[in-house]
């Protein structure tokens, strides 16, 4: 793995993945045939894509319950404590309605609301993801959504995977469609028949499904359109170079685009880091992949001091950042921009994945400098509320209205003035 | 104005104005040109389309002096006084990081930190937007973002508006450019010589401006892109009609496109209300486009019952509602989807526009169905932070590792279990 200075550091300014103009005409069409034609489009591109013809979209409650029969004890019970870890953490999100009340009678609030219905998109093919369904569909449940729906495509034998759906009945989902791709997210967004649309889709997916997230988002809302995962380790000598190594190479096995880098106050354990990541590699099944993310995407960098791999880290605002230094917590405070901070030697990247309670929907190729994990926000809304009082307004209604004639708005400036008429009669 | 049933209602599905070929074109042109050329592409098309030469982009301390010697002392307060119920309302949302601990060790928590750099968008031309300056900066300001830049396009004597100055002034904002467009726009993302590029850009701008947006986003945040407005007033025989009909022409004097509809359970009520908006129509100075409004985007809705009046307003999800019934508190409970609720009789709807201290940047076209307000929490990002002790490590370590074998992720179980390894030595 590559060793470089500090100086040589671009800062990524992320660039989303706009598809080519070929994705982005298909996605158009077939967005617009599930517009027109329903759940017939729908079967027609199940059967072009997946490889399946489907009489029925929806999952069954057998189909579930023999599902979560495959699933070991073990297993099973290893799910069940990670939801509840998950549904721990983000209660912690939940935010009340709140009210202010004057003297002179007037009230102002921000009213939480949960979203009505929300669609979740359970990526298929050869991995299957129930960490996914439970990250997404538990903060869903907690914030309040009465409708939680999954989609998800199914494989040629017409099945969804057994592990997605013992998730899914873990996380209380029972809504879950036999769908995929660009035409599962037109469905979602503006219903057939057997699917009524919902207000906003989340969960990661291909091109066609990020194109098609894109293409509909006004329509509903969507959650963020990730990029490659990246990890950046801060480390100093106290830290150590196999338990590192084998952090940067579990991001670098998502895929080639990956990255991973270290940022570190000693030469010494970024050699150490630098071999280890090599020997590793050479023992992972999924090692081709690895390496192109490690030689192509990722890097060793060697500050000076603590305070200059700092502002490198917060250059970089990395998705995970794992602090192995002397002392982690301390350095927490000075970590501007990050989606997922780490704290020392114990807190490996992978127990955020699966596990610990905070969600593993992160802010990507540097989006960290503006955007959150995912969260109970994400599943509500606010509206704000005036309550203005008769004094309250008797009092400020004619400063109101100059400054609507300020903006040259004459008709509020009228609103306002016509309760003064009424009042006069 | 047009009185209908209830059942002629169409839900609208929000769309958003993607622009002609022609514009997105412009607007890709205009972008690639200010990050290839900077400063000189800025005042390239300052000239070309604000029609003025500008030697120097930002407004100096002198120019905003002169700017507030120019508003009378009256609406200087006025100003202030708006800005403080801003601020007012906006710190009650202001949110804490917080953590929690476990016997074992493990520390969880959510770090809330300011974005670095906002840019905020204020648009030019005939009409001047103070109100837009406070609403987009104080929520900025409270949530403690660093460096606040204000971006507006000149007028051709090449000045800004005092009015907009002054609300600048006010706001705290001293970094202020003479630039508007998508040239903003990309200056804000990309930066320039003279002005360093921004994390998030917020506030209102025409077609170009959006267009510009949308480009941008994923490179920097951006606030929603707002639809025409609208307003939906609820009301019951106990509402007073010429107020709602001047309710309902302040929102339709925004454009054309605006919407104002009135459902109300009282037949007399409706016919009032539609005589009351003819005849103020006709003594509006902006009436073509109000009328254009009421005419072709606005309805009164006459319902049998509140239920059904209530649901109604929750279908059509307006961005501003107002609720004109007999004890109208007991109903902000059954609203579900609405940008602000405004309370009663004496909440007309210009008291949120620009005094009583909620924001007046709200989810137009029925997507308060999954977004909020502009607040304090569009300038902050959050960071998870896990802590794992080296018990609570040990206790849970190949149960993680296990379920990331079942996703078939063969480097993140290896992380954990890299840690049995160096404890076994």
């Amino acid at each position: 793995m590559d060793i470089r200075s500090l100086s040589s550091y671009r800062i990524p300014r992320s660039s989303l993945d706009h598809g080519t103009e070929e994705q982005r005409k298909a996605v158009q069409t077939i967005i617009d045939d599930v517009r027109e034609q329903g759940d017939k489009a729908i079967k027609y591109y199940t059967a072009e894509f997946d490889g399946v013809q489907l009489d029925n979209l929806k999952v069954t409650d057998a189909e579930i319950d023999e599902a979560v029969t495959q699933i070991d004890e073990r297993m099973l019970s290893i799910l069940q404590e990670a939801a509840n870890n998950i549904a721990s953490f983000h209660e912690r999100q939940v935010q009340q309605s709140w009210m202010t009340t004057e003297e002179n009678g007037t009230i102002l609030g921000q009213k939480v609301t949960a979203l009505d219905a929300v669609g979740i998109y359970v990526p298929g093919g050869t991995a299957a993801y129930p960490s996914s369904v439970l990250m997404n569909a538990i903060p869903a449940q907690v914030a309040g959504v009465n409708r939680v729906v999954m989609v998800t495509p199914p494989g040629k034998d017409g099945k969804v995977p057994a592990g997605v759906l013992a998730a899914a009945r873990i996380a209380g989902v029972r809504d879950i469609y036999k769908i995929g791709g660009a035409q599962a997210v037109a469905a979602l967004a503006y219903g057939t028949e057997s699917i009524k649309p919902v207000d906003k889709i989340t969960g990661p997916g291909n091109i066609f499904v990020a194109l098609a997230k894109r293409e509909v988002f006004g329509i509903v809302d969507i959650d963020m359109i990730a990029g490659p995962s990246d990890i950046t380790v801060l480390a100093d000598e106290t830290a150590v170079a196999s338990e590192v190594a084998a952090d940067l190479l579990s991001q670098a096995e998502h895929g080639e685009l990956s990255q991973a880098n270290l940022v570190t106050t000693s030469m010494v354990l970024a050699e150490a880091v630098s071999e280890e990541v090599d020997r590793q590699l050479e023992e992972l099944p999924r090692h081709e992949m690895a390496r192109a993310a490690i030689e192509e995407n990722s890097s060793i960098y060697v500050a000076d001091t603590l305070a200059e791999a700092i502002e490198a880290v917060n250059k970089i605002a990395p998705e995970h950042l794992e602090i192995q230094v002397n002392q982690p917590m301390e350095v927490v405070g000075r970590i501007r921009h990050a989606g997922a901070i780490f704290v020392g030697r114990f807190s490996s990247e992978p127990v955020g994945d699966y596990f610990a309670g905070p969600n593993h929907t992160l802010p990507t190729s540097g989006t960290a400098r503006f955007s959150s994990p995912l969260s109970v926000e994400d599943f509500v809304k606010k509206s704000s509320i005036i309550a203005y009082s008769e004094a309250a307004f008797m009092l400020n209604a004619q400063k109101i209205a100059d400054f609507a004639r300020l903006e040259g708005l004459e008709a509020h400036a009228r609103a306002l003035e016509a309760r003064f008429k009424s009042e006069e009669k």
